[in-house]
């Protein structure tokens, strides 16, 4: 018989967003979704603040799997004080702090099997001296991988993309795309396609950065300079690879139907087409980690909080995702 | 009683490409789908090469109305010789541009309310000495309006976006972006959908350039160096404008609904929304021009010319759209 695989440690985020309220009605979804047994990290106040269902508050997060059926399993972190939603402040970004490390170190321990972390305020991070550009980077440095080794992988029912360049000034993106930086990004988006997605040969489809993909150099030449070295080298290694494509030919469902990740050259080309498609069941999954974690490919939504408004469906997918991701890795 | 409209002009296009069979499946479907008449300007050879329905060869345009119910109505332009599907040659290329310019003068002398333009080649064109980026310029010419005081506006049922920039390669965007571009192409725009489109009051989202809008400068200043004082530009013109907005949360089903017309800053940002939603059914309608004048929004396709492959659906939907765009300038 296989050993039951752990539940996922699900970090609520900041106190103050949407993250309790997401991750209360993903466990009264439990059932219809049919989620993994998964238990939060957090603040009780919080989630009572927006939720009057059944929390357990855990002695030991072991306990989870057998709770999870009867009521929502929290690991209490440091209590923050009162927490209104939608009002952050530091206190609650240290909650939102402590619930990310406790969740990373009880999955890298093996009490869960991978991470689900919900939405934090970046700015309010900062205020207590967070170094990190974000959750992800931070997750790396605490598994030893290099930040620059991991891959965000934007992931809905009909697409997946990955951006080369991130968070970069959108005139700094020539600079910093470079032929070695798109081999990297593209190796551990197919190596991940096959460990935590279950795709034996992933196909790679190679965004171009320039319109109409740079039409053979007229309009740019990264495309040639740049890109197609990249696709070459990863050719040469059997993975399989096509463009550059001209980005705006290649998000329409027929072209979607041909490739399994997306590699686009800088966030909007992937971010557009992805929140385009699937605004509200969007994931992020940070590929090249030794642990699997996920992520609603959404804000804290201030603005929102505590209202009843915000739509759990990327915490319920991520949390699916990362739950078949695990189950996949156990498997082998 | 009201006078009827002039039909439509439709150039077809290349004659090797797939214009004249989606003019042809076009003028199939008038009844179905409710087209406006038109007729058609190009070679009889090239509808021949596809299609084997009624054409009447016009002798004088006038005619076409009458006719426009019992057969396609075709303008014979200088016959090009032999057409091959698929198979571009000069002579096609002179065919094009002669369908062109005889659209654009009998729609300035009124034998027709508005052009409807088939896909062209421009590297064909180029070589028999078509000195315009392309066709939209060329017709801003004939009529007198300086090329950058046209706009290109994609339309489709669920969206409308205008690029700021459009043929300008990625890493030259933010040079050519400047202030008093943006405000010339959100006024054309914002005075085209009134003209055209008959909205009162156009609501205009603007889009920043950067990750995020630019996270208040952190990401990039265009932002706030470039796009705001533009935006407070047009509202002091008493114009209805959003924005910069996060160009990947501008997409989406709820926010779309906000607005009329997205003014996007660069080709990819119009066109990536517009073709992942709308790639069957996506129009382009020029404003700014004394003239109506609209698109399919796709190419020649040579590659799969003369199979049956092509959607129809644009050229559909670039008449339709003509046909009540002129219909509303008649109204005045």
């Amino acid at each position: 018989m296989a050993v039951p695989l752990a539940p996922l440690a699900v970090a609520l985020g900041d106190p103050a967003g949407i993250g309790p309220e997401i991750v209360a009605a993903a466990w009264t979804a439990r059932v219809t979704r049919g989620l993994p047994p998964f238990f939060a990290i957090g603040d009780l106040r919080s989630i009572r603040a927006v939720w009057d269902g059944p929390v357990v508050v855990l002695g030991a997060p072991g306990d989870a799997a057998a709770m999870f059926p009867h009521a929502l399993p929290l690991v209490q972190v440091d209590d923050p004080g009162e927490i209104v939603p939608g009002q952050p402040n530091l206190p609650g970004a240290r909650c939102a702090l402590d619930s990310l490390e406790i969740a990373v170190w009880l999955t890298r321990t093996g009490t869960a099997s991978g991470i689900v972390t919900g939405p934090v305020s970046k700015a309010q991070l900062y205020q207590i001296g967070f170094t990190y550009p974000g959750q992800t980077e931070f997750i790396a440095e605490r598994c030893g991988v290099a930040g620059g080794n991991v891959v965000m992988m934007l992931a809905g029912p009909t697409l997946r993309t990955v951006p080369v360049t991130i968070h970069t000034a959108f005139a700094q993106v020539p600079s910093v795309l470079t032929t070695d930086l798109i081999v990297s990004r593209a190796r551990v988006a197919a190596r991940g396609l096959q460990r935590d997605f279950d795709i034996a040969a992933p196909r790679l489809a190679v965004a171009g950065l320039n319109p109409h993909a740079g039409e053979n150099g007229t309009l740019g030449r990264q495309e040639i300079d740049v890109i197609l070295p990249a696709i070459e080298i990863l050719r040469a290694e059997g993975i399989d690879v096509t463009g550059p494509m001209s980005a705006d030919a290649m998000f329409h469902p027929i072209a979607r139907a041909r490739y399994d990740a997306a590699i686009c050259m800088y966030h909007d080309q992937a971010l557009i087409p992805l929140k385009t498609i699937h605004f509200d069941d969007g994931v992020n999954i940070t590929l090249g980690l030794p642990i699997v974690r996920t992520s609603p490919d959404h804000g804290t939504a201030f603005d929102i909080a505590g209202k009843g408004l915000a739509s759990p469906e990327a915490m319920i997918a991520a949390i699916c995702m990362a739950g078949e991701a695990a189950a996949r890795r156990a498997r082998g």
